[in-house]
C-alpha cells in the first residue's frame, strides 16, 4: 500500500488485519488538519494515512537503531512489536478537531491518548493485538497513553512522543506535502534518522553528533510550520469560533456519543444542536455554504506587547471568554450599538506547552552528551521554553459585520488595551 | 492561497467572491478520485483543490498564447476572461462519485457538463459573473457544457477539453502528488506549456516540434496512471460494486436530491436507500466500518483473451448485468450452492472511449503540421484507439466468502469462458 | 560521503581505500557526459560520481536479492562483494570522451571494459583488493570485462550490465539530474528494485509482475535520454567533430600514453596533435575559447526517409568518412567553390546496437514467466530492435561559414540523396 | 538553453553572443566550488552554469518589481538591461580558488570583482555590450565592481550584491542541487521574490511581511549551507593546504598570467612552481593523484573557547602563519623530532565579515518598515554580526604523517592553547 512521498508500507498479514478493523478505519473519516483545509484547501489528509507514515517511521527508527548495542540490550523484539502496533494506533483514540476540542479542557472531556483505551482494550482491535500479534492490548493502550513503568518503556515512549519521535517526523513532512508547502519536508530525514542512538542515561532518544544540523533543521522546520500553517491567523479565527461554540453548547452535547463520531457526523450533530443561537452562527461560518469567518481586530507578541500578551496568554478558556466579553461591552459603548458576546473572540496560547524540543547530542570522539539547546543557538532560540511565544500570538478576532466600524473606533488600540488591562 | 505542488493561486477580489459561492465550495466535500482513496489512502484531494488548480493551468497557458499571434488574433481578452471563469467552474456540476455513476447511462441522469447548468445560471455564482467579471453566465455554462459555436469558441473549448487541456495537466500531476506515486508528475510540464500554439486550421490548441517530447511524456504519464491508479483491479472492484448497488437501486432514487449532495451525505442516503438488500451488502463493503472488497475470479486483456473481451467491452450495462447473472448461475451449479447475482460482477470498459490523445504538431522551420501520432511510435501505440483496450482489462469480481470456492471449481477458466460464450 | 539525490555512501575502511587509489580519483576529472555540456552546461558530474552512485545501486539490488531464495543459493557472500568490487570500478578503464572513441573502432584501440584490466590487475588497486577485500584482482577485472563461465557469473554479470543493470539505473538518474531535464528521473526505481528476482533459467535477473510499470517507465525514460539529451543534434555535431579530428589524428596519437590521461589533458594533446590542420580546425570549435559547432545540412530518420538511412546507419566509420567527402564534393559543385573534406561530416548510428531492454517477467500466482516485450505494448515499440532505429537519426552537418549557402543549393535535398545513393 | 532544476535560459540573440565569448565561456572551466567537491564529489558545477542561474534570477526579480511603482520610477528599462548584463558577467573576473587566495590578500592580487573589468571593458564582450546590447562596457563594469554612483544603482547594486541578491539566491540552491544535499534549497524562493519591494530610502531592496518567513528559511538555508558545506572541516583542510602553498609560492607566480588561468592550467601551474618543496607537498596532497588531506589536531569555538578563538580568528593571514610556526615548535618539542612549517597549519575566519543578512521587511497595512532582525528571533540570532563566529570554526590542522603521534602527547590541548596565548 503506497502513501505519500512514495513510499509503500509493508503489507503483512498482521498489519492487513490491524488496518482492516472499524476502529483504524474510522480515521480515514477525520482529517489530520481540521479546520487548516480553510485555509491550505489541499490539507485534507486523513488521520489514516499520517497513522500508516507513522509506522512506516517506527520501522526506520527501529532499523536504526537495531545498530545500537545499548538499544539491542534494553529493547526486546517484543518491544519493538509493541512499538510497531503503538505507532499504527497512536491517533486511534481521536477524534475531529482534536486539539481546539481538547483546548477548552471541559470536565467531561478526555484527553484522546486516553480515549484511545475504549478502541484498543476491547472488541476488534484487541482480538487482533492478542491472536495475530501476540500483544497484551492493554499495554499497547498503556503505550499510547503515556504509561512508561520501567526503562525500555521509556525508551518506546521517547520513539513515540518526544522531541524527534515518529509522530512530528512523520507529521511534519505529511503536512507539508498535501498543504503544498515546502516548510516542514526537507530537514534531511535520513540522516536525522541515520544518527539516532539513546541519551546517556540510557532511558530515551538521542542523536550523535553527526544528526546535530538535521535536528536543527527539525527544529527550523517545525517553528515555520507554527507560523504559516498551524498558527496562520485565519486557521486560528476559524478555530476561535469552533471553541466558542463548542463552549456554548457543552453542555447539550454527549461526549460519549460524540467523540466517537467521524468528522461529517460530528459537524452535523455540532450544527443541530446549535440550530439557529449564536452557536448556530459560529459554525455556520466555518462549516456552512458561505465560508465566514472573523476577522483579526488586534494581535499581541510575546516580545512587541508584552503586557497584553501575559495578560492573556495561558489563561483557562472560561477567562478568554470573560475577556472577550469585556472587549464587546467596550465596542458595543464605542459604536454605540449592540455587540453580542459571540461577536468578540480572545485566541491565545492555550495553557500547555508544546513538547520541549530539546534532546541530547552524542559526541562519540569524546565520548560526552551535551544538550542541543547549549550548542545550537537556533535551537536555544526558538526550541525552549519560548517556542510558544515565538509563534503563538494572542488575537482579537471580531464578526465581519463590524470589522471595518470598529477598526475605526478612535483610539481602538488604547481602549482595547485599557480593556484587557481591567482599568 | 496554496495548493500543492506549491504554486500561489492569485486571489482576486472577483476570484475570491466566485470561489466562495456555496457551489464552489461544495466541491470542497467532493473527492476527486471517489473510490481511489480504498487502495491508495492518501488520495482524498478534493474537486474544489483541483478546479483551482485547473484555473492556474489556464492562466499558465493564456500567458504562453499571448505570445501566439494567430491565437491574440482569434481570441479576444474577453474571451480569455470567459475562459478563466469556466476553469474553475469546469467541475462544479460534478456530483460524487460522477463517473461510475454516468458510465452507467441510467436515462434520469445527466452528464455532469449538463448538469454544471443548474450552478452557473442563476442565483449566487451567475450574480458574481454578471457583476463582478462582466460575463454572461449562460456563455459560462456554455462553454462547460461542450458547446462551441464558433472559432474562438473552439479554440476554448479545446484548451478546456482536449488532448493537452487545463484539466488534464492538472488532474494527471495532482492525483499522482496525492496518491503518493511518481507516474503523472514530471512530464516537463513547461516545456509542453512553452511550446503550445494553434493547429493548421487555427480552430484547437497544437504544439511545436519543441514540446514533441514532452507530449510524449504526457501521453505515456496518462497511460500509467490508467494502468496503476484508475484502473487498478481494486479500485475496480469497488467501482464495479458502487455500481450494481446504484443500478439496483436506480428507480428508488431521487435525482433532483441526490445529484446535489456532497460525498459523505450521498453516501448516507444510498445506504438508508438500500438498507438489508443486496444493494446494502454491496454498499457495507465499500462504506461500511470493514473494507470488504470483491475479488478478482478472472480477468481478460484485449491481447490475450481478445474472443471474451470483445464479448464484454463496450456493452450497455444492463447487459453486463446479464452475463454477471449467468454467471452467478454457472458457479451456483458447479459449487452445488445458491450464489445470488450480487454475488458476481463483470466490470468492463465503459462505451465511451477516452479522449483521443493526438495532437498537431507544428514545424516551423518547415512550417508544416503532422499528427503526433504520426510521427511518435509511442503515441501510435498508446495514444490512439487502441489507449482503453491496452489499460482497462474485462474482469469477474466475485464476494469474498465464495471466492476461495470458486478458484477452485473444476476447470473454472474453461466454464467462465463457455458461459459469456453464450455456448 | 554524500551524492545526490541526498544519498550516503557507507564508507567502511576498505571501500575508503579503494576510492582513494589514483585509479579511482582519475575518474574524478573524465566527465560522464563529456560534449553533452556544450549543450546543457550543468551536466559536469564525473564518472567517479557515477561509480559511487553503482556502489549505492549495487548495494541496494543485493540487499533485494538477499530475499530471493534462488539468488542466495547460486551467489555466495563473496560472490556479492566481487559485485561490490565490480561495481565501483565498473568504469575505471574509461578514458575521456570514451563512447565517441570507441564507435571509430580502430584497430589500435581497445575496448574500456578491456582497458580497465590495466588499472585493476596490478598496482595499488590490486593490492587493495587482495588486502583488504580479500578478492583476486583478475576475478575482478574479467567480471568487469563481460566474462562470466558460470552460473553465478552470469548472474553477477546481468546485475551489472544489462537491461536493468546498477549502471544503467544510476546513470539515467545522475544524467538527468546534473542536466537539469526530468526525463530519466522518476520512474519508480523503489517499485522496480523491489520486484528484482532471478529469471526461468537461473542465471540472469528477472523482476516480478509488481515492476512491470516500473520497469515500462525505465525504458520509457531511456528512449527520451536519448532522444533529448545523448543524441540531441548539437550534441552529435560537436560528437562527429571530436570523431573526425580523431580519426585524421589516428596514426599520430599514442594509444598507451592517450587513453591514461584525464580530460584536460587529452584535449590539450589532441590540440597539440592537430595544430593548424583540419583536425586543428574541428577541436577548436568544441574546445577553442569560441563555441562553434557545425550545423545540421540534413537529417534522415528511419520512418521517413529509410532508403536514405540504410545507406549510410550502421556502416564502418571509414565509408561515413567516403560519403562526406562526396557529399562535399557535390556542395562544391554546386557552391562552385572549394569545400574541404573536413567541412562535410555524416553522423550515423554506429555499428552497434544499445543493449536489447527486454527483459522477463514473473507472474508468481501463475508461476510463469514472460517476456517483457510480449506483454508491455510499450516496450514492443521502444526496447526491442528499432529502438536505435527511432532515437538515432542520420545528419549531415557542415561548417558554419557554408551552412547559410549550402542550404539555399537549389534541389539541395534531392542532390544530396542522389550522391548518398552514389547515383 | 536549460539548466537544473529545470528551467530554461531565454537565449535571445544578445544573449547568445554574450555566452559564446571566450570570457563567458572561460566560466565553464571554473568549478563554483572549487575545493569542496574533494569532500562532495558531486559538486562540479561551473561558474557559467550559476552564471546563467544568477541571469534568470535577475529576470524574475525584475518582473516582479515591474509591478512596484516606486521601483518604475526610479528604474528605467535600461537600468534593467545593465543589470542583467551585470548579472551574467558578475563572475567574469573570477579565478579558480578564487575565495581561498584573495583571503590571503596578498598585494600584487586584486579583487575578482575588479578583475573582471579586463574581461569587460574591452574586446569581445566590450563589442557585444556596445553592439547588440547598447550599454556602456564601463557602466557595467562598474555596476560588477561594487559603484554605485546614484540612487538607481545602489538600487541596481543591491539587487546584485545584498542580503538576498540574485546571487545568493542562485548559490545556495545550486550548490545544494549539485552536492546532493536538501540545505539550500527549499526556502520558498517563489514566495521571497514575490514579496519583493524597495525599503523605506527607496535605495535598496526590502521584503513586504508576506516574505519573512521564507526570508527566514534563507538565512537558515545559509546557515546550513556554511556548517555542513562551505566550513566543512576537511574543505577548510583542503583550503588551508592551498592558501599555504599559495602564500609560499607567491613571489614565484606572476599575477598577470595566473588569474586569468582556468582551473586545470592553473593546478598544473601551481604545482609546477611548488616542484618539490613544501608547497609541492601541500599541494600533492589535494591535487595529486592520492588524496591526503591534513587532519584536525584541535578545534576552538566562539562559544566554547573564546580566549583561543578571538586571538586567531580575523588576523592577517602572515600572523596565522605565525602562530602555525609557533606550533610547530610546540609539537617538536613535545614530539622530540622535527617538525616542517608547513605541517602545521592555522585556519581561522578571515578579517572580512560575511555579508549582513538583515534587511527591511515593509507592513502595508501600518506603513512601517521594520528590521527583519528587530521582529525575527531567528534573524537576530543567526544573520547578524555573529554569523561568522557561529558558523566559522578556528582549527589546527596538521599533516597526517604526524597526526596519530600529536594527538597522544600529553596534555596536547592545554600545550596548544599556552602556545596560542604566547605563554
Amino acid at each position: 500500500m503506497r502513501i505519500p512521498p512514495g513510499v509503500d508500507v509493508p503489507l503483512t498479514p498482521r498489519v492487513r488485519r490491524l488496518i482492516d478493523t472499524a476502529a483504524f478505519r474510522r480515521m480515514a473519516q477525520i482529517s489530520q488538519l481540521g479546520l487548516v483545509s480553510l485555509v491550505y484547501p489541499a490539507a485534507n489528509h486523513t488521520r489514516q494515512e499520517h497513522s500508516l507514515g507513522v509506522f512506516l517511521a517506527a520501522i526506520e527508527y527501529l532499523d536504526r537503531l537495531a545498530f545500537d548495542k545499548r538499544f539491542t540490550a534494553a529493547v526486546t523484539p517484543q518491544d519493538a512489536e509493541l512499538l510497531l502496533a503503538a505507532a499504527l494506533l497512536h491517533d486511534v483514540g481521536h477524534w475531529p478537531f482534536g486539539h481546539p476540542i481538547e483546548d477548552l479542557h471541559l470536565l467531561q472531556f478526555p484527553s484522546h491518548e486516553e480515549f484511545a483505551h475504549r478502541f484498543i482494550v476491547a472488541g476488534e482491535v484487541a482480538d487482533v493485538l492478542a491472536d495475530d500479534w501476540n500483544l497484551d492490548p492493554a499495554e499497547v493502550a498503556a503505550l499510547v497513553a503515556g504509561d512508561a513503568h520501567n526503562g525500555a518503556r521509556r525508551i518506546l515512549r521517547s520513539l513515540l512522543s518526544g522531541p524527534i519521535d515518529v509522530d512530528k517526523i512523520d507529521y511534519l513532512m505529511r503536512d507539508s506535502l498535501h498543504a503544498g508547502v515546502p516548510y516542514g519536508r526537507h530537514f534531511d530525514r535520513r540522516r536525522l534518522v541515520g544518527s539516532l542512538c539513546l541519551n546517556e542515561a540510557g532511558d530515551g532518544l538521542a542523536i550523535t553528533d553527526k544528526g546535530k544540523t538535521a535536528a536543527e533543521m527539525m527544529v527550523f522546520a517545525r517553528y515555520v510550520m507554527f507560523s504559516e500553517v498551524y498558527w496562520h491567523h485565519a486557521v486560528r479565527a476559524a478555530t476561535a469560533m469552533l471553541q466558542r461554540a463548542f463552549f456554548l453548547l457543552r453542555d447539550v452535547l454527549d461526549p460519549d456519543d460524540l467523540l466517537m463520531m467521524t468528522e461529517r457526523p460530528m459537524i452535523e450533530e455540532l450544527l443541530a444542536a446549535a440550530a439557529e443561537g449564536p452557536a448556530g452562527e459560529l459554525l455556520d461560518g466555518i462549516f456552512g455554504p458561505k465560508r465566514r469567518l472573523y476577522k483579526r481586530l488586534a494581535q499581541y507578541s510575546y516580545f512587541e506587547e508584552p503586557d497584553v500578551y501575559h495578560r492573556l496568554a495561558r489563561r483557562p478558556y472560561t477567562e478568554q471568554v470573560q475577556f472577550a466579553e469585556r472587549i464587546a461591552a467596550t465596542l458595543a459603548g464605542a459604536l454605540g450599538r449592540k455587540v453580542a458576546a459571540h461577536e468578540v473572540l480572545v485566541d491565545a496560547p492555550p495553557t500547555e506547552l508544546e513538547v520541549d524540543f530539546d534532546i541530547e547530542v552524542f559526541f562519540p570522539k569524546r565520548e560526552t552528551y551535551r544538550r542541543l539547546g547549549d550548542i545550537s543557538p537556533v535551537v536555544r532560540t526558538l526550541a525552549q521554553e519560548q517556542f510558544d511565544d515565538y509563534v503563538k500570538r494572542v488575537r482579537v478576532f471580531v464578526h465581519p459585520r463590524i470589522v471595518v466600524d470598529a477598526r475605526q473606533v478612535s483610539d481602538v488600540n488604547r481602549r482595547l488595551a485599557e480593556t484587557i488591562a481591567g482599568t
